[in-house]
């Protein structure tokens, strides 16, 4: 089955925030993380490919397995499937996705189960957020709230960023997180934030089975406003003379410890 | 004074990895950036500027500080200026610096001294480099070892993304790992490595004064070749579904632990 214009063209808005939101729809690439998306529970809309697929290894066997998932398959050119990634990972396949819109308050856990949930406040770098998502992902974190200043989620750089994380994981956009904090205290949560200015040091934080995490954004970290809801703030101490630590890597550090709850 | 075509493609020239090599200088740009380049040792060869500078509040101080270090200062326009960095960020600066070139020889330490170095083992995306150079400084490393597969230095994104840890730390480029980690081993130094496979969880490790820590590729992690030198393979153990960290998350993970040493 081949494409028309008009099919290249609706796919390509799709690179475009703007017709990701009206449409609820947005794009992946690559084989590793199309193999992700097509194991989750995200639904396949449609799959276009290249003949370049065919050459590795894994190809063929995905292409059979996204036919059982979708009927709307088309084998397109490399030129136009370029005009669908901005990288040069595509390696043949790219599909689309029906968005998923979690509700915050799905997240929240009422009652005394254990539940530990990461916010982004103002997380701007599409690298930075979706390589933090994949490091809540691994550290086994429950769910991410994404305040309603940060970088979109299904941004193309966020989502390969992620790794797959975008498909493990709930994760909530557009959160009011002064609401959403203010609601989790209520419920139990014990919240912290990292902070240049923090009192307690990070290897020496106690996690509760109900903690709420926030990272702030690259430039001005937590704003105040959530500062003064939190509970503990986190200290990263520094030994050399940089200025600060990149967001994605304080966030690493931070979980690192969490370990110690499971 | 006013740029000719022939100066202007010299500058350019920079943006190269060829001409960088070959004149054995980078450019450095944005108005952080600059600063930290002029109150390093490095060596200021030239400056250029945009009207834009003046529209910042640090700019006209900077300008002034610039001047004081070289007479090769040059005002252009936006469309010059642009032509040379490859973000928006350049904030209306951009300088020449000539880089330097680090013994590794000169890092190791043969008596008792403390030493914390750390070698990178052909990463290869420059936000990762430059972002582990960073984290390197916060956590108080002595030096870094750049294996000869590892991405330039003097690459724009690096610079950048160390947020000036380029110009606090000695790095070495082009370093035969195996001959710098065996020397190592020689003098004393423990070696680590960080390893999906290892037995020892990070927060167990015990750091010795002197400590050689290397983080492996994207992909395919710390070479074989080195993981058999290592005394202590760190495992950083996952939780969740995401198949690997990101190479400057595992980075800062494990060097937040060299705080034990200080």
């Amino acid at each position: 089955m081949n494409i028309t214009k008009n099919h290249l063209k609706r796919l390509k808005s799709l690179t475009q925030k703007k017709y990701r939101d009206e449409n609820q729809q947005f794009l992946v690439e690559g084989i590793r993380l199309v193999e992700e998306a097509i194991d989750s529970d995200f639904e396949l809309v449609e799959a276009v490919y290249t003949k370049e697929l065919e050459e590795h290894v894994a190809g063929p066997n995905l292409l059979q397995k996204v036919r059982t998932k979708t009927s709307e398959v088309s084998e397109i050119s490399d030129t136009e499937l370029n005009s669908l990634t901005d990288t040069v990972t595509s390696q043949g396949i790219a599909v689309v996705l029906r968005r998923k819109m979690f509700d915050p308050e799905v997240m929240f856990q009422p009652n005394g189960a254990a539940s530990v949930l990461v916010a982004f406040d103002s997380v701007a770098d599409p690298g930075n957020a979706g390589t933090m998502i994949r490091t809540c992902d691994w550290f086994g974190v429950d769910g991410i709230l994404m305040g309603n200043n940060s970088v979109e989620l299904y941004n193309p750089k966020v989502v390969r960023s992620t790794a797959g994380g975008v498909f493990h994981l709930p994760i909530a956009e557009n959160v009011d997180l002064r609401t959403a904090v203010t609601k989790c205290k209520e419920l139990g949560y014990r919240v912290y934030v990292t902070d240049l200015q923090g009192e307690t040091h990070f290897d020496k934080v106690t996690y509760e089975q109900k903690s709420l995490i926030i990272f702030g954004n690259e430039a001005w970290g937590v704003s105040d406003q959530l500062k003064d809801l939190a509970d503990v703030r986190v200290l990263i101490r520094r030994y050399g003379a940089v200025e600060s630590l990149n967001v994605s890597v304080a966030c690493g550090v931070v979980l690192s410890n969490l370990h110690k709850l499971f």
